[in-house]
C-alpha cells in the first residue's frame, strides 16, 4: 500500500477544518499533496508539511488525476470548479466531491460532469475533523464503481472505514441528510430537554449521567426498528404513540410554563395526534413515518 | 433482605402494562400485595400469582403502609386517590407515586398530600416494563429523605437503580420530563430521517447500520457538552452553529422537495438561526439553550 500512496498524487481545494484535515492525512500518507483555497494564507502550515501550495485552481487540478474538493456548500463547488479554465484542467481526471449538500445538487453536479468528460464521484464524511486519518473516521460514497475502485487506494489514506453506497449519485448525500437529521434533531432535543431542566433548577451536569443513559438506549432501538418500518408493521405493545403523545405534551406544558419555546417539541406531537386521528393509536411512535410519507 | 420483604406489604393501584410489572416484581420479591385497578379483570393473572385483589381502592390500601400508583397520568391519580373514603383511608399511610406526569402537578399532589396528613413520594420510571424487577430498571425519586431511606427496601425490590434527587418534590418528574424530551425529540428525527431515505429509495435496515453509529455518538457528547452548557461557554470550534444550519437547511430542503413534512427540523432550525443572529455564529449549536431560556 505504501509504495501505491507514495506514488500517488492528490489535489484538494478548499482548506477549511476539513480540508485541512483531509490534507494532512494524505501527507500522511506520504502522497504528493497539492493544495488550493479562495482565501489565501490557509496553506502555510501544510506547505511547511509537504504540500505544495498551488496559484489558481486550474494549476492545483492540473497536479494530479485525483482532485478532492471539500468547501462548505456545492455553490462554492461550483464558484470553484465551473469556471473555463478549472473545467479544462479537469477533463480526463477525477473529482472526489467531500462537501455536504443535497442528492439534487449531487445529480446536477454528475451531469455537469459527465457533459464535460470529468469523472466523478461523491461522497460525504460523517465523523468530525478530529477522526480523520484515524480508524473512527466514516465515509460514504456514491458513482461509478469502476471509478471508485481506481481511487478506493487513495480514499484509503484518509483512514476510517469507506462504504460504497451504488452507482446512483446521490446516495452519499441521501443518507448524510438523514444521519444528520437523526443528529442534530437529538441535539435540538438535548438542548431543549436542558432549558427546561435549567428552569426546573436541574444543571446540565445533574441531568448529564441520566442523558447519557437515555442516548444510550437509541441506537439498539434504531437497530431494532428498522424492520418493522421497511415492513410497515408498527408494533405499539408496551409503548404506544397514545402514550408517547401523553409524554409530549407534558413536555410541552413544562417548557411553556417557564416561557420557553417548545416548537421542536410541538410539532413532533402534531405528527404524533395526526398519527392518532388516522386510527393509529395502539401503534409505536414510528408510525409517524407513514404520515410524513406515505407509501 | 428477604426477611425484610417477606414482612413487608405494598398495595398496587392502577393495573396497566407498568403496574403489572411493579406488581409481579413485587410477588416475585415475596411481599405481601394488593392490588386495584378501575376497569376489574386485569389482575385475574397476578391474583393467580398470589396477589390480592381488593374490591375498592379504599379497601386496597387500608391493606398495607405504602401504596404504590402507576396510572396513565395524574389526572387519574387524582380521580382515584382524591376521594374521601380513599383519601381517609391513605391517612397516616405513605404513597409512593410512579405516575409520570408534570413537576406542577407533582407539587400539587403533595401539597394536597400534606394537607390530608399522607406521606408522599414522587416518583418517575425511566425504563420500559420489561425491565421491570431486572438490574436495567431506572427509579427516580423525590421528596423526604426520610421517608424516601423508610420504603428503600420495598423499592428495592422492584429492581434496577433507584435514586433520591432531593427533597423537591417536583425534581423526579423534571429529569423525567427533560429526559423524555431528548428521547422522543430524538424519535421524532429518526422517524423523520427514514422518510426522507426513503423518499430516495434508501430502506430502513440500509440506513439502520448508520443510523446505529450516529445515535452512538450522541451519549457522549451529551456528557462532554455539560459543562459547557452550565458554565455558558459554547465552543464552535470545528463545527460552528453556522455550519449546523447549512446541515440543516440541506434536511429541510430534501425533505419539503419530496412533500415531506419538515416542521421539526424548521424550528430547530429557527432556533440556530436566531442565535445566530444573535451574534453567536461562531459559537456551538447548544448556544440554542440559551436562546431557549435566557439566563
Ligand atoms: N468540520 C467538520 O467536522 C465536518 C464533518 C463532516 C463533514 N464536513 C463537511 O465538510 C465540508 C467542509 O467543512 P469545513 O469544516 O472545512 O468548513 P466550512 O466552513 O463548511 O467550509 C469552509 C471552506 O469553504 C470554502 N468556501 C466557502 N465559500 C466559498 C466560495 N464561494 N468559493 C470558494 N470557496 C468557498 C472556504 O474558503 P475560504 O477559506 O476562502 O472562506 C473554506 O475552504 C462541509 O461541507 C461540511 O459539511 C465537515
Ligand atoms: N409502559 C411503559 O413502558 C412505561 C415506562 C415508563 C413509565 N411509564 C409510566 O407509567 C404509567 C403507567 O403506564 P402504563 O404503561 O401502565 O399504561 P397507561 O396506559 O399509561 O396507564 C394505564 C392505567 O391507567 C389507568 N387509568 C387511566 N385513566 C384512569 C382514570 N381516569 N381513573 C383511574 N384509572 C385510570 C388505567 O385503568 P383502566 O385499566 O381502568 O383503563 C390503567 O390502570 C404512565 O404514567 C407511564 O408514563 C410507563
Amino acid at each position: 500500500m505504501t509504495s501505491h500512496t507514495e506514488q500517488s498524487a492528490v489535489t484538494v481545494l478548499g482548506l477549511g477544518p476539513m480540508g485541512r484535515a483531509l490534507t494532512g492525512a494524505f501527507l500522511d500518507a506520504g502522497m504528493r499533496t497539492t493544495v488550493w483555497n479562495r482565501t489565501p494564507g490557509k496553506d502555510r502550515e501544510l506547505v511547511e508539511r509537504g504540500a505544495v501550495g498551488a496559484r489558481s485552481p486550474e494549476a492545483a487540478v492540473a497536479a494530479s488525476r485525483l482532485t478532492v474538493v471539500c468547501v462548505v456548500n456545492y455553490d462554492a463547488v461550483d464558484a470553484i470548479v465551473r469556471r473555463g479554465a478549472v473545467t479544462d484542467a479537469l477533463k480526463g481526471r477525477t473529482v472526489v466531491n467531500l462537501t455536504a449538500d443535497t442528492p439534487d445538487r449531487a445529480r446536477d453536479t454528475e451531469a455537469w460532469a459527465a457533459e464535460q468528460g470529468i469523472g466523478y464521484l461523491d461522497g460525504a464524511i460523517m465523523t468530525p475533523t478530529t477522526t480523520i486519518g484515524t480508524p473512527a473516521a466514516v465515509f460514504l460514497h456514491s458513482g461509478p464503481e469502476e471509478l471508485y475502485r481506481q481511487h478506493r487506494l487513495a480514499l484509503d489514506a484518509l483512514g476510517g472505514t469507506h462504504t460504497h453506497l451504488g452507482e446512483e449519485i446521490g446516495r452519499a448525500a441521501a443518507y448524510d441528510i438523514a444521519l444528520l437529521d437523526i443528529f442534530w434533531t437529538a441535539m435540538a432535543g438535548y438542548a431543549h430537554a436542558l432549558a427546561v431542566a435549567r428552569a426546573e433548577g436541574v444543571s446540565a451536569r445533574e441531568l448529564a449521567p441520566f442523558a447519557k443513559g437515555i442516548g444510550a438506549i437509541l441506537p439498539p432501538i434504531f437497530e431494532q426498528s428498522a424492520e418493522e418500518v421497511d415492513s410497515g408493521s408498527f408494533s405499539g405493545e408496551g409503548n404506544p404513540i397514545t402514550s408517547a403523545v401523553s409524554s409530549m405534551a407534558h413536555i410541552v406544558h413544562t417548557s411553556e410554563a417557564h416561557g420557553i419555546d417548545a416548537g421542536v417539541m410541538r410539532a413532533a406531537e402534531g405528527l404524533a395526534r395526526r398519527a392518532i386521528g388516522r386510527g393509529h393509536g395502539t401503534d409505536g411512535f414510528l408510525r409517524i413515518t407513514e404520515i410524513l410519507n406515505p407509501r
